[in-house]
């Protein structure tokens, strides 16, 4: 990798990207600045001509202006990809802009390179610690990510990190004027440790070639998409972010779902879906049981949950008829969902209550509010939140998806004295790591899940009509 | 304040009550117990009638069966109400237990007791330090709750302090027997230090009474309410919480909205609705300016502002002839969103954007995006994050709305070493306590703004047609 452009400024993109390097990058790295010696105590190149080992990849952090000139070096040098966070182009509006980036992108062709960008973060691969941003975790894992936007990218690693995710790598692609969403799309289709994508797109170059790659590649792996640019403003906004044409939102709604994509209208939802698509084992079935949390969260969960069409079964009476010895004051009173607050003896533990009710075979998964609202002194509280995270630990789901909703107070460094939210934080750091994910709320959880159930129910309806007579598999 | 059925066990609502009043009660209290000497270091007396003192308030929680004989205790002491911490009654959905509350409270009444509960938290009074739960401001403050159930009264507390709230009086009042939804509802309609009140309720005792208190009340300060139990499970679950009958979703909607309350269907949207109305001067007006962010943020947001209703003005012409001199790169190109990422030399501070947006006079309240996807170190990064919150700080709305939006990453303890999210808390904490209210995504923010400037809207029209003659007022 070559960095052409490397800085000393530390409020330029030059300087970031040689910090990242020399940080975290496994391979061998150059910087290229001819008015300079070194950078972070790195020798810097004149230029990418004189840098001794081979070169496949560049970062150009240059002006606009002194992109062209580069190319041929790069020719010369035989690097393959050119990855140009250099912005100013086509997004300026302005027919220099337009030009400009279009003389780059052909030229580059001609001379057998190809574009990155312009006007974008690049690449993010932990495998070989190539990042663009503080606090990218190093640990590869399944989770694919193609951002035409480099600040969302950013989030999408940051805050899905902290989520649990671990990623393949993730793509910033800013203007995709040479290598678009649609190639992007089909190297993460095919790429094997890649199992689930996310896509931020405001808009695509060819409309039909998307299409069909989507829908190629959602039959294989779940494509979780959020477009930008829906509505009026944000039409405008996309021309000058991306320089892209945001396309009408029915039509978008249609492609999507005609490719069989999972469409997911905010940032958090993004999250929240890929969280479920990684962590979770493929389920079609609506019947969820609902355990822990008081009363009042479990009346709102109960709302949520229903309104979001599932189904919360009640308990049966042969299930009653397993708790009536273990809990002879409220075998039948309560339900589900199963509110512990009522439990005043805490008759059966949490694991216990989830063992039977997978027992029973009338749930498709599990949803544990973890209730933090108990007004006990710490140990006590401390004691029963470790009980309960415990046995979800211990009970894993049982090869159905299992998950836990704990509201998410939001960091306040003033009030993290509090034993409260540190304790909180250990806890769900303890689930998140140990395979169970955690939503910040039921109506969160219960989102990501119906479009989860929706994806695998459509995909098993399809792969079972490959396989049977086309005429047994219509509403199967 | 007496607490009767104070316990040394940590684990029981005895104990934790006597903690609370140890730690954080003004006034004077005595613990009652006759199977102990004494609770937490305090001496306990064998019954109420031993208290030396006067007691106006008893909280009560003893078992059920042990609930009448106090009656007539409270008679003899002259206590005016008794808060019943007790549970198991109606709730249970067992004759016995529907008797006995109907025991309870019948007995209360002819002895002039006031009751509060059954199976509720009961009150929390900053002002004389009357808390049930740890981490309770003990500072005074604007909101008022009436809540049907304990638990999330507490998260109410809990995580609306970490946003800023503090509190007047909040109530949960479980199953409501004596002292309902209708008559707190007056009292803090009347009570002049609540300037908004946040309802949770799951069904009311009298639909017709309490519909025309809340279109009084809601006259006068918002009401929020958050309805617990619409669909067919959540009724069920009503049931066994607080033995209320949950009541049609559509009827529900119908009474709110003639009442002018301002209805939400989450936890979240509660707790958001809440912030806006407490931080931000009134506001009927939806010409909203944005700032802030990177491109793919601002495009989102935009989305998310226009789909809530609002409207994204672009820049003036006037407006960017003003920005020609000082931004000659961007005056043409940059928009409403303004998108802090294009502005590549920074030549305008986050404040000088605002005084000159405020300025035009074109926009009605202000949006910050707060950027932190930079992929800067450290230093730099730091110093534009306090560029932006300074400036929001030294602004702060001029008269009118504003409000920052900065992503929540979910507390997570085994991160907190990372710089950013402490930095980032730090920063959201000195916003908050400036005066500038924070929410952690722009739909949450828009959703909340939406209801917040429908209210106003309504009662300004309503208020107008008060004082002009009604063939004016239609439609103004």
């Amino acid at each position: 990798v070559a960095l052409v452009g490397a800085s000393s400024d530390p409020s330029s993109g030059g300087y970031a990207y040689a910090a990242h390097l020399l940080q975290d990058f496994k391979g061998r790295f150059y910087f290229v600045n001819p008015r300079t010696k070194e950078v972070l105590g790195v020798r810097t190149y004149p230029s990418l001509l004189d840098v001794p080992g081979e070169v496949d990849y560049v970062i150009c952090c240059l002006p606009a202006g002194r992109v062209l000139p580069l190319l041929e070096e790069c020719r010369q040098k035989g690097v393959k990809l050119i990855h140009l966070f250099t912005a100013r182009m086509a997004e300026t509006g302005k027919e220099e802009g337009e030009r400009l980036e279009r003389e780059v992108v052909e030229g580059a062709r001609r001379l057998g390179l190809r574009v990155l960008g312009p006007n974008c973060m690049g690449l993010y691969n932990p495998e070989v610690g190539l990042t663009y941003g503080y606090h990218f975790p190093l640990e590869p894992g399944p989770v694919g990510g193609i951002f035409q936007s480099g600040g969302l990218s950013t989030d999408f690693v940051h805050y899905g990190s902290l989520r649990g995710l671990r990623f393949s790598r993730v793509v910033s692609y800013g203007n995709g004027r040479d290598l678009d969403e649609t190639e992007l799309l089909r190297y993460f289709g095919w790429h094997p440790s890649t199992r689930v994508v996310a896509m931020y797109v405001e808009g695509v170059r060819d409309g039909r070639r998307f299409a069909e790659a989507l829908r190629e590649v959602a039959a294989r792996k779940p494509v979780v998409v959020l477009k930008g640019g829906r509505g009026r403003t944000g039409e405008r906004a996309v021309r000058s972010h991306t320089a892209s044409v945001a396309g009408r939102r029915e039509v978008w709604r249609g492609v999507l779902r005609w490719a069989g994509a999972v469409e997911v209208e905010t940032f958090e939802e993004l999250l929240d879906q890929v969280v479920a698509f990684t962590f979770l084992p493929p389920c079609a079935g609506r019947r969820v049981a609902v355990l822990g949390g008081g009363g009042g969260k479990s009346v709102l969960s109960a709302d949520v949950w229903e309104e979001e069409g599932f189904e919360l079964p009640d308990l049966s009476p042969s299930l009653r008829e397993r708790l009536r010895e273990r809990c002879p004051g409220e075998w039948d009173w309560v339900g589900n969902p199963v509110d512990f607050s009522i439990l005043q003896e805490r008759p059966m533990m949490p694991e216990e209550w989830l063992e039977l009710m997978e027992e029973s075979g009338d749930f498709d998964f599990f949803v544990f509010n973890l209730t933090e609202d108990d007004p006990l002194p710490r140990e006590v509280w401390r004691f029963w939140m470790e009980e309960q995270v415990n046995g979800l630990l211990r009970f894993r789901g049982r090869g159905r998806p299992l998950l836990a909703v704990v509201p998410s107070a939001g960091l306040d460094a003033g009030k993290l004295s509090e034993w409260r939210w540190g304790d909180i934080g250990e806890l769900r750091r303890r689930m998140v790591e140990g395979g169970v994910p955690v939503f910040p709320s039921p109506e969160r959880a219960a989102r990501a899940l119906r479009r989860f159930v929706d994806y695998w129910e459509r995909r098993f309806r399809r792969e079972t009509a490959w396989v049977r007579p086309p005429s047994c598999s219509s509403g199967s």
